[in-house]
């Protein structure tokens, strides 16, 4: 399932071209991951699993721009998933019209909340978290 | 050319892990193609020349973490040009120790400085732009 | 009438003691202000008068700090109208256990949207400003 | 002695007037701090004497805007000395032609490194923090 988040684009998340600046949509698409993490209950499963994950690759393409007055929706899913990481896709769209803003990829993996390196979390995990359960039929399908 | 940027980590960077924030690096990043843009000469020669840019495309590899307090080196340098595009890679290394912090990879699109809309720049851009060129022989020994 | 405008505290916002960096809170502050104003329709009103603002004076008393989780509740209200000015007193309260975290003012100064100058502007904006009616009377009771 | 610090305003430090933003200037403030706790060797110091600092206040005045592309220099020095705070007092000029852009005054208490609570330091700190001497020098001259 999908998690929306409504964000209005402010003139401090603009540059001098009165765009919302390239830099700033990360910090937007953060947001929008914290909101999924939230609405499916994964950091307290993390947290009682004692798993942590981090950023290791994020690929963003800007399609259209965005001004300070704009409401942006965010939507973020998972859309991938490894032995050890997970891929979510997130797309920025403006609310009123549906124009794509963006669309994005970021690559987690999942590491030990105490030493901080990666490890293949336990098999638990996927019947708690139900997209990445989704994610891995996807991937039995696919191969 | 490459151009070498220093930056101190500061606190004010970091997350909650002590770590600079992985939105905190594209910022980074963008001051490192400022700078490379100036010891180029190219804010001049674009402005002479009608020309605007964006980025439409950021590709990310985080390899290792940074704190407060480490110097970072980055390195920007052009690798690749289109007929409307070019693409900057970017390298961040701790400056002591030399690791790799991450790897960048950033695609701009010339655009009219009047109506902001995708052009293709005149062949003279290529003889001032020393990197352009290069990157255009390169291109042909390519293919 | 004071706006109320909830943030939850993320990651991004925090600093290597995992608390909310007090850079941070301008811009939380702002994203009061911007509720505010639209609140209050005065995004359009200012613009059919021809005005606009900017900030000349920014004070914060920091009171208690900020965790990554935290959900903190915004006030924004009008405390001062000057001739040519208008002062904004926000506070932000941990909104679970009301604990106050910080309390500012600040103090903006009308400018003419064209010029930038700073301008007095026509009486008619009391009459449509709610709050800056208010802040008026109050003045007046003091002297 | 005052610490200068040459920073150079980029077009994503801007908002969509074009002017450096009120809230970037106070990240550029606290970088002209860390840069003046490095050059009195500070950091080293705080952490001998198992000491940190917070910020408790911020009071910044705007006199003129910055648009990307000057260069601002930030002086940084200490003003005022308490029992358990200084003061910092901090200006920021455009380097070419020395227009004052703001002026900022910033209260900071110590804190037990480990407990995070408000300590009086040892005096000893005093002999080792040269402003902190003249600061309390000049504060018997006034009274």
């Amino acid at each position: 399932m999908k998690t929306q988040t409504i964000i209005k684009a402010r003139g401090y998340h603009t540059d001098q071209f009165g765009h919302v600046n390239h830099a700033r949509f990360i910090e937007l698409l953060e947001e929008g991951r914290w909101c999924y993490m939230e609405e499916n209950g994964l950091l307290d499963l993390f947290h009682s699993m004692g798993l942590g994950h981090v950023v290791i690759r994020i690929a963003v393409d800007y399609k259209n721009s965005v001004r300070a007055g704009d409401t942006m929706r965010i939507e973020t899913g998972l859309i991938k998933r490894g032995r050890s990481s997970f891929t979510m896709g997130q797309n920025i769209y403006l609310d009123t019209t549906g124009i794509q803003v963006l669309e994005a990829q970021i690559v987690n993996v999942f590491i030990d909340g105490k030493s901080g390196k990666a490890v293949v979390p336990d098999r638990g995990l996927v019947s708690k978290w139900h997209d990445l359960a989704m994610a891995g039929e996807k991937e039995d399908a696919n191969g």
